[in-house]
């Protein structure tokens, strides 16, 4: 691993009151870039920490969606640190492989959900990056992904990758490599569009009949009106285009996440 | 109304360290039973408060299984009772009308199930009587209900009750008579087993479809390996039966129920 670039002190304001939750001097994210390599390929991720808090503490993975790691990721890692985890923006594309359009995101995509073992080789490098961060205690890490990203965290869990939970936002749910009974270590959070147009019921139907054969301890969580990317800003406004963010599935499913988090650690 | 018989005092240790949540006082329950009137039926139902927290406070309607109202429904109202609210664990059947028997029980639960509104006015019934308390803020209320119950706070829901939210533990989601576009005013929250044999995936689906189309606000969660009966302990341990206890779903859910809760009120 080499560390390089930039060494960037974040003051997320924003995130006073939840730092303020995590500990009372809490309010100074530190963020840093890390290159790191999968394959002979090099990957550029983004680390975040509360430097207020001390000690080894639980480290969260979070996988971007199609368009590759941008600052919806950065944010979220930050946004999981002042809550006093180590997080850490992994990348599954490579460094600076970031597609500038749905076409190039689609063909991008497309290589990993055509390829399992490279997308759950990249994933898993993510989480050895991770695991091996001086603040970061690796016997308690989880995985949180967004689309593709979300798709890819379930993907890590079905690897049977060492990791204590995994939560998908709005991911795709059906694979062509399902669980085998006893091997997925996580416990398993999915936050679901009810009306996703992307992951219809049937998805979400075979997803159930997965698990249950493989014995994983999931859960599966319905946001009212809410279609794909409903986390995702930049995906408008207007459901009929059967991508949309919704502030209030936003804001709930984040809140379960939370709460998912805080029963893997306790 | 009449307040009648019993006036217990429920020291409820066990439920001192959700208590402690409320308030640094609270640690006293109060129950008490209380007969109500529904179009000439005589009903008898359990109110439980926390004396050490002062002042109205949210209200929480609890409807019965179909074995009636039984120790089940006045632990929950008591655990309610011990976070701060005021519980009434309301009565459909009438006063003495408890089925000793499933086949007691599915036929009383019939008489509801066959006439929806007479199911909705005993439901209504209770909601009022909980209303009419005077430790209650008549405009922050929720109704919970189990299997039967369950069922029976949708339907409450789709009638139009001024009744901020409710929340069906493994109850049933389909209904001859579906909510009506904008007449639902209460937020909804579905504890539903993933692998309940009584109310399968079709229904899911029809219920999401349903919701959808009346503009409800929702939120379904689904339950790892749980089955029918998920919260209740009399259901024995075998899955396999259809109908179970399990632990983990029962925890969780009532973790669900309380970031419910917390959200309707805040």
């Amino acid at each position: 691993m080499i560390r390089t670039l930039t060494f960037a002190l974040t003051v997320a304001l924003g995130l006073m009151a939840l730092a303020a939750a995590a500990g009372p001097a809490a309010a100074a994210v530190v963020t840093e870039t890390v290159v790191y390599e999968h394959d002979g390929v090099t990957l550029e991720g983004y680390l975040a920490h509360d430097d207020a808090v001390t000690g080894r503490r639980p480290g969260i993975l979070v996988v971007h969606q199609w368009m590759g790691l941008t600052d919806n990721e950065r944010m979220r890692a930050e946004m999981l640190a002042a809550q006093g985890y180590v997080a850490f923006a992994g990348d599954i594309y490579g460094q600076g492989i970031r597609p500038a359009s749905r076409q190039e995101a689609q063909a991008e995509a497309g290589k990993y959900y055509g390829d399992r073992d490279l997308f759950r080789g990249r994933l898993q490098a993510g989480l050895a990056q991770l695991k091996a961060q001086p603040l970061v205690d690796p016997s308690r890490t989880a995985a949180i992904g967004y689309c593709f990203g979300g798709g890819g965290v379930l993907e890590l869990a079905r690897s049977g990758a060492p990791v204590t939970g995994v939560v998908s936002f709005h991911g795709s749910l059906d694979t062509p490599r399902p669980a085998a009974a006893g091997e997925v270590q996580a416990r398993v959070l999915v936050c679901h569009g009810a009306v996703d147009p992307y992951v219809p019921a049937e998805d979400v139907q075979g997803f159930v009949a997965e698990m249950e054969a493989a014995g994983v301890d999931y859960q599966l969580v319905m946001y009212a009106g809410a279609v794909h990317a409903f986390t995702q800003k930049e995906a408008g406004d207007d459901p009929a285009a059967g991508a949309a963010y919704q502030a209030r599935a936003d804001r709930r499913s984040w809140q379960h996440l939370q709460a998912f988090l805080a029963g893997l650690f306790e």
